[in-house]
């Protein structure tokens, strides 16, 4: 069940990407609502555990979905970053990400945590640094003068993830449809096709009511929101909204992912991006916007400026030009995150909202636990008891 | 030097509270801008350590300042509040609130912090509560089973401290400027006199360049921006919008101070005044707004009205038309709160930022700090060695 084959025989779903493909409901068991790395890998694993039910994996945009975090996440697996007691399901989770989804830009790369202080399981940096020659000068080992390794980290492509998933589902008999908004509505899914007038707005081009008996709220930040404004269901989770600057210093393949105070240094496309720490969550209504560094309007949120200023003699190049801070908040790739639970620790997790709707989180764990947590909700749903990773 | 008493004879100060009284600048020592609790906290102590400088207190509104936190803050004394190292300073501020400053509304009234875990210094809450007849009924005792008392607490009015302070102040000299507004410039102070058009418009009436040696920034939350936008100086200082929802529940001089998960009932006249938790900083940015309660629109922020939530079974009375939830942000009293150091539970403190410019900020724990550390800089501008709580 673990290598994303499946020997059922069934025909491959049906795609429709535009308007122009009539579409008729053939009466769905499941529909997964949001085709991003949480949704697109429960539609996948639902092939796998429950082939019988028919399945309508659905986004707004297309696969995988353009305007969450998924595109953006850092992709870095380091079981460092699950708690002791979900390390085995962190483990089943990179060897899924070694072997069912082809090539995800998987990539071996050692995670450096330094530490300004002492602490278990640390060395000293210097002598660590020296043994990756392929990592540029960056780090100031006088103001971070001990670090942890982790060598069994590695870095992958979450978008590639998800779209192999949702792929992989269709391949397997599950249906999707793209550029279509679902709203949760009594008794069912409000499902509106969307299309592109002459003057580029976007309009309903129809509606269909769909009446499946379990929905799965894959919808990243946005899933909370619809439980609560769709169904009526509050939850405590929250969302905070996370940019992902370029730092433009060379890497290569063999550069490690550094980390420092929480910021994550991700080796990318010969150069870096800069995961920052989410502090908390960001408050309802909050509207992301350029800070100012003394006096010049930046791309970047004053809270990760202050953070990459306060970072700047540990990490000396963050005050140079190679970092792209742009001159307003577009100039700077950028995307709202769930906060499970609403911490910023917060694990991927589902959540029972009542008659057959459930709502799945990925957040900041989903590159570690993502994949696990789609599956445990497939399982579920598919009356499956077994997890692979027990 | 505790009693607010000053036997060096001095004239009272002058007062400048519209633009039809003239101003000429006698060369001041210090200016303190800003004048809520901390702001004239500090002028006044300065009256009383530093007679020999002449002194201008000025506040783009009145005394005390209105749109600021001083106003709103719930004036809850309690040693618990301080850290251990403080609680001798906190002491001091306990006594001079009871004797200083003539009638600010002090009330000794016990503060019951309820726990739904045994904890250390808790008993019971059932018999507890039978100990105060005076308390209605507004807690399920089996929700929240331990309590903790200190029965050494007590309650006064912030703004009536503000007022007495700024009101001694210019009693023993201090000079006074109202409506007037500051702005750090290279080499001293801008001061702006505002004045009221017919049609209702704050226009600047005249511009004056103060000179003085220091300069106390006394500015609430605003003072971080000032800093920053006014000197170029960077802090690490942030701040958070928090509302003061009435409860209109019975409450009387005997009634104690109730606190649960961080939300603080404070008997205020004759109802309650519900003193949210602050989690952590507001963003940059962050407009105010309020948030819906399934589906209907209130005039609280939704991260207040979460935590109202998840305290019903608890506080019964919440769940209640009682409390005052308004239909938009501007039925809920709120004001921006300083978190000194970017902390929730950052106390009051103040820094040197160059040039002669002092920031002072008070924040969550002004109640209970803030006037010693008003006291601390006054002391310091004034080359006073001791302070009165070792």
């Amino acid at each position: 069940m673990s290598t994303g084959q499946n020997d059922t025989a069934h025909a491959a779903g049906r795609v429709w990407a535009h308007v122009g493909q009539a579409f008729a409901d053939p009466g769905y068991d499941v529909v997964v609502v949001g085709a991003g790395r949480m949704g697109a890998a429960c539609a996948h694993f639902l092939r796998q555990l429950a082939p019988a039910l028919r399945l309508l994996l659905l986004d707004e945009g297309g696969l995988p979905s353009e305007d969450g975090a998924t595109i953006l996440a850092p992709g870095v697996w380091s079981d460092t970053d699950a708690a002791p007691e979900d390390r085995a399901e962190a483990r089943w989770v990179r060897e899924q990400l070694r072997t069912a989804f082809g090539d995800v830009g998987l990539e071996p790369r050692p995670l450096l945590t330094l530490h300004a202080q002492e602490e278990a399981g640390t060395q000293p940096t210097a002598p660590l640094l020296a043994r990756f020659p392929a990592l540029p000068d960056l780090i100031d080992p006088g103001a971070l003068p001990w670090a942890a390794l982790d060598e069994q980290a590695l870095t992958y492509r979450p978008g590639a993830v998800a779209l192999s998933c949702g792929q992989q589902a269709v391949r397997h008999g599950a249906d999707l449809m793209l550029n279509a908004r679902a709203t949760l509505v009594s008794g069912g899914i409000q499902v509106e096709r969307l299309t592109v007038t002459n003057t580029h707005q976007v309009v309903t081009h129809e509606t269909h009511l769909l009446r499946p008996a379990q929905v799965v709220v894959a919808l990243g930040a946005a899933g909370p929101y619809a439980a609560e404004h769709d169904l009526g269901v509050h939850t405590a989770h929250a969302r905070a909204y996370r940019q992902a600057p370029r730092l433009n210093v060379p890497s290569s393949a063999h550069t490690p992912v550094l980390r420092a105070a929480g910021l994550t240094l991700r080796p990318q496309n010969g150069g870096f991006t800069l995961v920052p720490h989410i502090h908390h969550r960001d408050p309802h209504g909050y509207v992301p916007q350029g800070g100012h560094l003394t006096g010049v309007p930046t791309g970047l949120r004053r809270e990760t400026l202050e953070d990459l200023v306060a970072l700047m003699d540990a990490v000396p190049v963050l005050a140079t030009e190679a970092l792209e801070l742009g001159r307003s908040l577009s100039d700077v790739p950028g995307a709202w995150l769930a906060l499970p639970g609403g911490s910023a620790r917060g694990r991927p997790l589902h959540q029972h909202l009542g008659g057959g709707a459930w709502l799945l989180l990925g957040g900041p764990q989903a590159d570690v636990l993502g994949l696990s947590t789609a599956y445990d909700l497939a399982a579920t749903l598919a009356g499956v008891a077994d997890r692979p990773w027990h």
